[in-house]
């Protein structure tokens, strides 16, 4: 196609990251090589390194390229605490939105009997013998308000429960800033049927 | 932020891609990690080696690994026929959408003196010496229709002109597809002024 076989490579390449076609990823080929040379030599070997060396955190299952992330291994955090998330996105968006300052455990994934998805590829196992080990009091149960994330919370609670630990979950209710006008119907039905009382 | 540094790295690093913000790079690392560490490690060995391989054609000026590339070498393309263009995006459109079977050459930009951007810089003294050779029948001006790449499309119809050689340049007009009530005054003005007769 192009004048340089290495650059359709690249261009092919290029095309394994998500959302980029072949048009986006010709304007980044293109763009490394006319005006970002050190970018992309960095990029390429960021790139090498984290494939190879990035495993899981064998406690928490985030990404992690040593066995304890630092997370998990840090004694400021508070232990008795356990925040289940479904993905290391969301384990870094409750990090930085609240003050939480306890552990995660980090699904990797949600309950999904079809695409072959059992408590087993998600470390339940593991989530189960921690609980059993008597150091957490409150499993926080962070999956994604969708189906299988409820589903998935649902298994969670009982677990905790088989263990003695309280689960607990997110509010739901009205987004801050959205419009009551433009809410979905079911998250308004919860948010009324939830609604607390104003203290005095 | 997150529990790997390598991988904060890697998110920093891929925000060197043109349109890639914080959370795209942040979506495109998971997504590599979590289902495509072999795409992943396919892309830092392309990237690397076309950063470090690709250069310019010395003919056309566009991206190349040899000193001379593919279409510039082949024995297949008319070699009084040369397509100015300003980008190897635009070499590559024209190829892609024509049965143009001339050669090309590369500005890898447009005159623009505010930004330093003269003949030089264009590699026109090249484009000179290839002119004066006196192979080329017909130069072929395809650079963009801006200011910027109208104003390059004239001095180099004079660069032409001062070695003998037929300067053209493409035809403007409405695009296929267009609603003539949706086309900009301008383009509407040209098209009008350049109608052309019904053949019977």
């Amino acid at each position: 196609m192009s004048a340089s076989p290495l650059l359709d490579q690249l261009i092919e390449a290029l095309r394994c990251l998500p959302g980029v076609g072949q048009k986006s990823a010709q304007r980044m080929a293109y763009h490394l090589l006319e005006r970002d040379r050190e970018g992309g030599v960095r990029l390429a070997a960021r790139l090498a390194e984290a494939m190879e060396k990035i495993g899981h955190c064998e406690r928490c299952r985030d990404f992690s390229e040593v066995p304890v992330c630092p997370l998990c291994a840090s004694p400021a955090r508070e232990t008795q605490l356990l925040c289940v998330v479904e993905t290391p996105a969301d384990r870094l968006a409750i990090e930085l939105a609240t003050g939480y300052r306890g552990l995660y455990f980090v699904l990797q994934g949600r309950l999904s009997p079809l695409d072959g998805i059992g408590p087993r590829e998600l470390g339940l196992d593991l989530l189960a013998a921690r609980l059993a080990a008597g150091d957490v009091g409150e499993l926080i149960i962070a999956t994604n308000p969708t189906v299988e994330g409820e589903a998935t919370a649902h298994y969670l609670a009982q677990l905790a429960r088989q263990h003695g630990v309280r689960p607990s979950r997110l509010a739901h209710g009205l987004p801050l800033g959205g419009e009551l006008e433009y809410i979905d119907r079911g998250t308004l039905a919860h948010a009324f049927g939830s609604r607390s009382e104003i203290p005095s």
